[in-house]
């Protein structure tokens, strides 16, 4: 096995540069990947089939891990009558500004404004007082695939924009312990699908309470570091306690006879998971995929002069084909340069490449190249069958570690705000310090270094002062430039 | 094998009788089987686990047909602006009468209001115009996934609801032929399902121009009959020629250099599907599913008294979910009767109850009672990772077989308007009669019977005359009363 570095041109020339220009060149990469692209309608976007189909790689194995975990799918309406949402006074405060109002049905004035959900908590209170009657009804685990609407003003590809997909579950229990549970067994799916599928490695914990969920007790949340040294924040999981059951009336008649309030949760993971992918393991080449959620596992592109020999190498692909039927591959027969292929699909981030020419042929071989630092090999074409997948994982364990490298090496632990405000003067990256917990911090935090609380990594009390105060510190914490 | 018909009591008394009430009947099945409830936002309504589910049943094996025809799915915003939509004038006539609006946006009034989508093709022909440029673009086979608005006034569970879930395609294409032949080929795709997915066997052919889609040039339909004998549009596709393309001005550049219009299709099938399957195939005893689609393929009964007997049968049933764990299969191991439970999962619409207890066990066998006819047999357990599969394949065959019956029982074919308005006058049902296609006809038969064309089922020039007003016949056509 050979490694080489190979500069290739072609049209990747006119994606900005990641070192140079990080958003001009995820809003390229993007467009040219084709994942995604300007809508006519301001604020959205279009998602195009390679996105929606990267999509359905993340979202499919995350619908399996909800249903494995006792969740069932229901479907609720999209329009919620604005008094429903009304109830819950932190609540509408948080998401009152990113509504978007229907005011006219069938040629006439609505008597109410019905809201365009901007989460489906409200709903589901109303909705599931007819369900739960008794502690016999409980846990009552829903889920539910759907689109969401806030008036966002500042949009970007899959991380913020006017409308977009996920999944949003929502929990009622009968003590306040099992809610909890459900809340980190919920943030632990996502971990999964972030390290697992997406080869994302992330910080998991609460939230501060200046970051948590409008209504929530408390938040969890997981957080990746991307390559530009940001947090994105890719799946929260919240704790209401009686907040909404309250607030909607929610009782059930308990094992001691008595009305209660079930303690309820909400979890969601979006399509901003897509824009994580994308800025998590990209470079300069385009987009960089993990196997196991990358459309495209495999590209074939076959390199031949003529008929003669391309029959050649259509003969010796069936059979590689046939040895690959579980992978997802794509061959490539269309009329243009191979170096123009080999870059269109490394900017679409396809993990492996198989070259196939006559002399590949006459030696009965195939090169194989990795997307990750274009790693070459050359492997008999009877092992390819075994080969691939077995370098498929290697990639994907690949991608995790370098992923998990880079956010070590952008990860400090500092003890004074002095230290926590050099750091950020000359780095992007988490800074662990030990916290107090006091709001007044992150105010004076953010507006020297624009860095917030990302998640509390541990609550068990540190031997250091809190970094940015000095007073007696009751959790570990870590700030970030937040997306 | 031995066969009885077993009365049993139970909550499903509650269900108002099939052949009484049939929309009362059909209420009670959606509510009591736990497909789908009444929601708290008129017109809209909340689909249950069990009803997702089998929605989930009927969408996979679409969104596989989809996909094998070469179609990609993509997103396109739910909001539209009104203006796009109004560039057709059929189209935005046929629809502008359900418009919900939103007209406010981020606490301002929005400059112009947005339509929540009632269907796409006004987006998609907007979108689209950026990435067809040559014939080398064409065609383009889009799909996508979605929720659509529509203001209905009369609504009903899964019929018809002011927000319902869908698939709607969307292609376009070089050539007329080429257009046509994909309007064809996804009604196909839509027959399959519903013949081979949900048991329900349809005619299918051209609407006629009172019932095409607003801005079609042509529309094609599956049509269901139901246990009522009424007919139900089951899944449209629609052949636009150049209308579309036209009005949004999307062209590109032929093959001999000069601008052309592509030709368009657009293609849906939605919820209403579950609908379908309730009433073609309910009974009084509540739903019946076909084994392919149904969440619940095989219910398990242990039938016991005291822990000895239930250690006993848990052991037992390892080794016959370890066989069956092909199929969906449910154990109920609930606190209550087994008749209780035999009606809930009759009701359900489970396909196949086995029900175990020690008399069983000492014969090292299960007894096994179809939904349909509720026909027993006994079965060695032995044989059961067989035999099962096999029964379900049966019933599946089984349904489908009585569901044509029933057609063909309520289908007669009549030469003259008098006759045609007889068996209205008593009956539910296809008419099938030759006709020359004059919307006269339609409105003459509608006003005396309610009833209205449902599919062409022959272009070929009938020898007889138009059954309706006497002239020359131009096809042959069902005349049904639909939904």
């Amino acid at each position: 096995m050979a490694e080489e570095e190979k500069p290739e041109t072609g049209f990747v020339k006119e994606i900005r540069k990641q070192s140079q220009d990080f958003p001009g060149w995820y809003n390229d990469v993007v467009r040219k990947a084709q994942l995604a692209d300007n809508s006519p309608v301001a604020g959205t976007m279009i998602i195009r089939p390679y996105g929606y189909a990267l999509w359905e790689n993340i979202r499919d194995p995350l619908d399996g891990l909800i249903k494995e975990t006792g969740h069932e799918n229901w479907y609720f309406p999209a329009l919620i009558p604005l008094s429903f949402l009304q109830k819950e006074k932190d609540h509408v405060a948080g998401f009152e500004p990113e509504f978007q109002l229907v005011t006219k049905g069938g040629g006439k004035d609505l008597e109410e404004p019905l809201v365009l959900r901007p989460t489906s908590e409200t709903m589901i209170a109303t909705v599931l007082r007819d369900y739960i009657q008794s502690y016999r009804d409980l846990p009552v685990l829903t889920n539910q695939w759907n689109n969401i609407f806030r008036w966002e003003l500042r949009t970007r590809f899959f991380l913020r924009t006017r409308e977009f997909l996920w999944q949003e579950g929502h929990t009622f229990h009968e003590t306040a312990a099992e809610a909890e549970e459900e809340v980190a067994k919920m943030l632990d799916c996502y971990r999964r699908i972030a390290e697992e599928w997406c080869a994302i490695p992330v910080l998991t914990g609460r939230k501060s309470e200046t970051e948590k969920f409008a209504g929530a007790q408390y938040s969890t949340a997981i957080e990746g570091m991307m390559m530009d040294g940001k947090a994105l924040q890719m799946g929260t999981s919240h704790y209401f306690g009686e907040n909404f059951t309250r607030a909607y009336d929610l009782t059930y008649t308990g094992r001691t006879n008595e009305r209660q309030y079930p303690h309820s949760t909400s979890w969601g993971m979006s399509t901003r998971m897509v824009g994580a992918v994308v800025m998590a393991h990209g470079d300069d080449s385009g987009l960089q995929l993990p196997p196991r959620i990358a459309p495209v596992q495999v590209v074939i592109i076959p390199i031949f002069r003529g008929d003669a020999e391309r029959s050649q190498i259509e003969t010796a692909l069936q059979q590689v084909r046939a040895d690959l039927e579980d992978i997802r591959v794509k061959v490539d027969w269309r009329d243009e340069r191979p170096g123009f292929k080999f870059n269109e699909w490394e900017l679409k981030g396809v993990p492996l490449r198989i070259e196939i020419g006559p002399r590949d042929l006459a030696k009965g071989e195939a090169t194989v190249v990795r997307r990750l630092n274009r790693a070459k090999q050359t492997i008999p074409l009877g092992e390819l069958g075994v080969a691939i997948p077995a370098l498929l994982e290697e990639v994907q364990g690949a991608l995790f570690r370098r992923a998990r490298e880079f956010r070590e090496g952008h990860t400090v632990r500092v003890d004074s705000l002095d230290a926590l405000v050099r750091f950020f003067e000359t780095s992007i990256g988490f800074a662990v310090t030990a916290w107090c917990g006091r709001e007044d911090d992150e105010r004076t935090v953010k507006k020297r270094t624009t860095a917030t609380t990302r998640v509390i990594l541990s609550s068990r009390r540190p031997e250091q002062p809190c970094a940015v105060c000095g007073r007696p510190a009751t959790v570990e914490v870590a700030w970030g430039i937040a997306y």
